[in-house]
């Protein structure tokens, strides 16, 4: 079912409102993590408590528990719930956003004041600041579905549950436990969930997003010597320790590509025929990735094999050395101890524990073939699960009726390369199809200086969510 | 000829006298490089005037130039040079000396003050201070010698030629140019030199060193994306320059520390029949390298395969990579562009060209043995070049004789791992024969905190360089 007219033409008709709303929001330099914004975090979780409540929606802002920043102990940013709705005969529809930024400072290098909405003055409609597109934008996406229904007074088709947290950018620190603890109060009967926390792929095609790589990170620290030496003095004398990191090191992943630990390949599930299909239908040429990238380095010239490494096979990283010399200039120093650091992202059915198993056990038998004296440790530093969601769930099928209602195409049915751990937390601890709706666009630098959203999909996007609820409450279930 | 009894007699006499003369040489803060103590490096030159003009030594200061420390431009330590007889039977040595020191503060984790000459209170004879060992002991020592000389009315058995320099811990700038300059001037007539700047092997064993390995410092540059690119994103799509970084310099060492670049290997000169039997007296064992570096990590339990690789052969270690990631934790970062950092120990007749030839050459071949799309760069940053000295030389051998008349010892022959560059400008530029004829022990940490020199190494090393110079005129030069 399609959305209401009325709330297509009220979302038309109030976009320099929406945008008023985002000015707002972006205005609160709601940086968490960092002591000097400890209040404006508390002030955004405020402002959208005060907004959700003039909204109808039945508000909370829940405690819990505190961390250190630095040596100060503060109190975490609270958990703002909210619900809208009961009525047993509608799905129950939960979504997640977040409140909390990236910091961002002017002298970074942004062309605008970081906390001030900017609109492009040359014209292209992108608005300007930090948290516009990741997460303000999609959270005040909702609240602009919301305004459209209270002030035309129609009802929301579905039953809607809310829960934005002010941590996503540090962790989401204890966020989990919140979940566990509400699952059989708060979130007790939600049907589905949509997260609006990540982008599409280009910046021309909406995507549904249903599964995302998780990460294996790694340290393998080999030592020998109990302080660090010169090489005028001791090199031929000793088993330096960054020879044999760096022999390890070389054997784990291929410049091809190819991870060399055995056991790994084989752990991959396969690919579907829907799978197959789905990547293939994906907008993407090798051009975007070397736009991105900024040169021609793919390691292969297929555009789904490409896609494919992004997505749906794992890869393995070297990321650097600790406690080698890493300055620029020379220096002649033999380190005495040396930590590598590399991970693996992990996809089905590669999990944190048969991948560990493999890697530690290798990289054991690797330094053993050396001869060296010197000593090897490897272990995980931390990790996170893969996950996949069913694509073909009815969340998914009302999620893509909605995109071509408010697009006019197909959305792509992509997967993250990355992580987003609070999603694995929802689908598991909630036992939920999640879906990741996507916003803004592929080019907006959440992270970066300049983030942006276009007005576009800002307005598009409200559009989206309000059509999402529509087909939700009207799709077939089975 | 022995050392005249008398000379011998007022060393042993004046002991207090002498550690007073280093008392006042530490108390000047000569740190060279550094704006705070442009004024003392100034200070201790002037000291030295004083103290060589009361000892009836023709002293200049020459100034050599200027440099820049930070932004500001200042002049570089002058050069004290001295000269004291001329007579034309006598053999003209030259000595070198410098009376700059590293920097020092107490802080660091020195005991005592840095820059105050302070006895060991336990009564071992550690005299601490900063440039008690490095180099202003053995600098006092040629003053002491020439006090004893002075204040007993003997002539010098030899005509010395002095020259002290003030940058010797920053790279000596504009030595070189000044020992050109001054060849056929003030260095004109010299027959041999001797450089007291370097350490006993132990701290048992005098020695006479006549060796230094060069050494060339690469950079190995890859690079590829325009930018440091996120694992989760990008991995598993392009070649990255760390995976490409590490599988070459993988290749140029093996962890038995041989150099796997093909040609080296047979450049080394043969071990002659003199080297092996000077190799095989050496007082060392597997026990005092192992003390050095903390810990059972030796390429061979054979002592003279040690001693080679330390002294006689090239080695070759891998230092760092600038670029990555090497801080504590975990980041998940694809760095855009990689420098690995790797130095070669060079040995006769490993030069830095001919090295430097088949290093470029193989680092390319086996880069693109990888097949990857990513840019290569391998380039020498620096290079100095071996040297080594003929121990036959009559030289040596009056310094030998000395050492058996001070010492009741012959002294091991050694070689320094490290690079001492003075010492080449000294042999190359004038054409002399120079002897490295260390006053300090092993253990003295030159650079270190907590220097030291030990009384008896200060007061025999007095009497050594006297000897020498009463060797060096008996001596038969054939």
């Amino acid at each position: 079912m399609a959305a209401n007219p009325q709330f297509i033409k009220y979302v038309d008709d109030h976009q320099a409102d929406f945008i008023d709303r985002l000015r707002q929001a972006v205005e609160i330099p709601s940086v968490s993590g960092n002591l000097d914004y400890v209040k404006d975090v508390e002030d955004m979780a405020e402002f959208l408590v005060k907004q959700l409540t003039s909204l109808g929606v039945k508000v909370e802002k829940r405690p819990i528990g505190s961390h250190k920043i630095g040596e100060t102990e503060v109190a975490l940013p609270p958990v703002v719930i909210g619900e809208i709705g009961n009525d047993p005969k509608k799905v129950n529809l939960l979504v997640y956003g977040h409140y909390d930024v990236q910091p961002a400072l002017k002298e970074d290098g942004w062309d605008y004041d970081p906390f001030k909405l900017t609109p492009d003055p040359n014209g292209s409609g992108r608005l300007y600041g930090r948290g516009s597109t990741d997460d303000k934008g999609p959270v005040m996406g909702w609240l602009n579905v919301l305004e459209a229904h209270q002030k035309l007074g129609l009802e929301l088709p579905v039953n809607l549950k809310m829960v934005f947290e002010g941590m996503e950018e540090n962790g989401s620190e204890n966020l989990d436990k919140f979940i566990a603890s509400e699952k059989d109060k708060f979130f007790k009967g939600v049907d589905v969930m949509c997260i609006s926390d990540n982008y599409w792929l280009d910046t021309k095609t909406p995507c549904l997003t249903y599964g995302l790589r998780g990460i294996n990170y790694y340290e393998i620290k080999v030592q020998g010597p109990a302080r660090d030496l010169h090489s005028g003095v001791f090199g031929g004398t000793i088993h330096e320790p960054m020879t044999d990191l760096i022999a390890v090191m070389s054997k784990l992943v291929s410049p091809s590509g190819e991870i060399l630990v055995p056991g790994i390949k084989e752990l991959i599930a396969p690919v579907t025929a829907d799978e197959q299909a789905k990547f293939e239908k994906i907008h993407f040429s090798l051009q975007d990735i070397e736009g991105a990238v900024g040169a021609q380095t793919t390691l292969s010239n297929d555009t789904v094999t490409t896609l494919m490494g992004r997505m749906r096979n794992p890869s393995l990283s070297l990321h650097g050395i600790e406690g080698a010399f890493y300055a620029p200039g020379s220096k002649t120093v033999i380190p005495a101890a040396v930590k590598g650091k590399f991970s693996i992202r992990l996809v089905p059915n590669l999990g944190i524990k048969n991948t560990t198993d493999l890697v530690v056990k290798y990289v054991q038998d690797e330094f053993a073939k050396l001869g060296s004296k010197n000593k090897l440790d490897v272990y995980l530093t931390h990790g996170g699960e893969p996950w996949i969601a069913d694509p073909n769930h009815y969340n998914y099928r009302a999620a893509h009726k909605a995109t071509v209602e408010v697009y006019g195409q197909e959305p792509d049915y992509t997967r993250e390369g990355g992580s987003i751990p609070v999603t694995l937390d929802f689908a598991n601890i909630l036992g939920l199809n999640v879906l990741l709706l996507p916003v803004g666009r592929g080019d907006d630098g959440a992270h970066s200086t300049n983030e942006k959203i276009d007005t576009s999909n800002y307005i598009n996007g409200t559009k989206l969510l309000g059509s999402y609820m529509y087909e939700l409450a009207a799709i077939d279930k089975q």
